[in-house]
């Protein structure tokens, strides 16, 4: 990965204490390690300039700004970037655990409009896992305004993630 | 809108006499005319080379190329995309009656990965509309594969649509 | 199972052509025996006074009658029953084909009011099956007017079904 | 309501500080009142012994005990009793503001089995509320193992709730 990518710039440090206050040592590494390497192939997020921070077990945080090519016929951000932003928080933080694990199947209510020029924040938290499936809720905001709330429903694959 | 875009394209009378037997020429006018206008403004579909065929009343189909910049980390296509193009489908859909109407939420569920240069079809149909909510089934297929099952929410807004 | 249950006054010869067309018959006799097998020990739906009928391969409905005690503290059915009887109709039809399938979760739109006195019927329709995975719509109607909307996410379980 | 009603029981101080942490005092007395009004006349959760309890503006905990009549052919408690007790809890929390709140959907996902003789616990907290529209969690428990998560969306009704 490029050194000015995106996820090499994540100030990790900046991870507030509450929001992952004790996680080991060990555990933080492999999630950031995973970022990184789904990072480096996920063309989609890269090509919206989505940036990815605050990686810790079980989180992740997407950023993204609204462009003019991302309206819809009623003038406002369309929801499915909405949702492609809030999915790839949660395909990221879904992704820290070490095995591989898909999307199968999210809800999103729309609560607020978002537009262009808007820079919107999707923070992914792991909800409960158990065995092979997870829910992850990501609220999506553009300062303090909740514009949606995803909840992502994942699985994990029953082979670890490739060869690496 | 150009004379060359996607919509103006459309062969409407290509629709399955079963899927909009009876429709009211008025209404079926209606939508035709309100898919054009909304399409003519949607930046985000035309970017995307989305297409917007079949518009009846409460149906639209929307037809997208999974091109090499819609891919995430596992090599598929981003849910976020395959999430996009069927609330295209289901934006279009809800909005053949008249009334402005807005997604307020919807539930997907993925059923099978989407791969680079896959042909993808949206196909939205009403399920029901009650006072100014209403529901939407959405079915994403490439060939007869469904690759997702979507579910849109809508609330019509209180005034009409449009400039007048 | 006793000869007055529900079940078994079910008439499947009322099941519209259209709905069940070309149903192999060896797979019509393993749903209904599918149906019966589970009925017999279902003591929630037996409890509620659900009955199940016109059950195929995919397919099930299920009917109740709102009493009293079904009453929440806005004077309409608690919506946990609507539900319920959507969640018996969705575990009656996803559980036709052999083997046993649990429900992994679902989403309730709810559109209508019902009351107390009023008979529901919930339709469950099978949308899509892939691999260990299936999604089934279930329509709640009291008379024509909808009353929910359902959507059931259903798991097959990886041994088949049975006492043995 | 009778003095032993399950609500009239409700230890108020029980309250955990870091749940409801500043809570204007009238707010409080509000949401209270309120729970009081609804569980008079909620039949059905009466009738299925579910206490409600550690209610505050936007929560409330519901708890119910499974018993023998709840249990489905798989021989665990039914989803619907399930669903049931979370959408109680539900909407004892998305009425706590004054103006009546009905239910318009609601997701669920089922995480674990509950079986006859479990103990039942549903929290619910309010994520978002934005105009007439809010998103409610809740999370059922047996112990400290989640059995289900729940996703409400509420609407407030046009006129405040009347004395009637």
């Amino acid at each position: 990965m490029a050194a000015d990518s995106p996820i090499e710039r994540t100030t990790w440090s900046r991870m507030d204490p509450d929001r992952a206050p004790d996680v080991e040592p060990g555990r933080q590494a492999q999630a950031e390690a995973q970022a990184h390497a789904m990072y480096a192939t996920d063309r989609a997020s890269q090509g919206l300039g989505i940036e990815i921070s605050d990686v810790a077990p079980g989180r992740a945080t997407a950023t993204m700004s609204v462009t003019g090519s991302m309206v819809n016929g009623h003038g406002t951000c369309h929801g499915g970037y909405l949702f492609l932003l809030a999915d790839s928080a949660f395909a990221f933080a879904c992704n820290t655990h070490g095995p591989l694990a898909v999307a199968a199947g999210a809800d999103v209510v729309f609560v607020a409009a978002a537009f262009e020029g808007d820079r919107l924040v999707a923070e992914a938290v792991e909800r409960v896992v158990q065995g092979r499936s997870g829910v992850y809720d990501v609220t999506v905001r553009r300062d303090r305004v909740v514009v949606a709330e995803f909840r992502g429903r994942s699985r994990t694959l029953p082979r670890s993630a490739g060869p690496g």
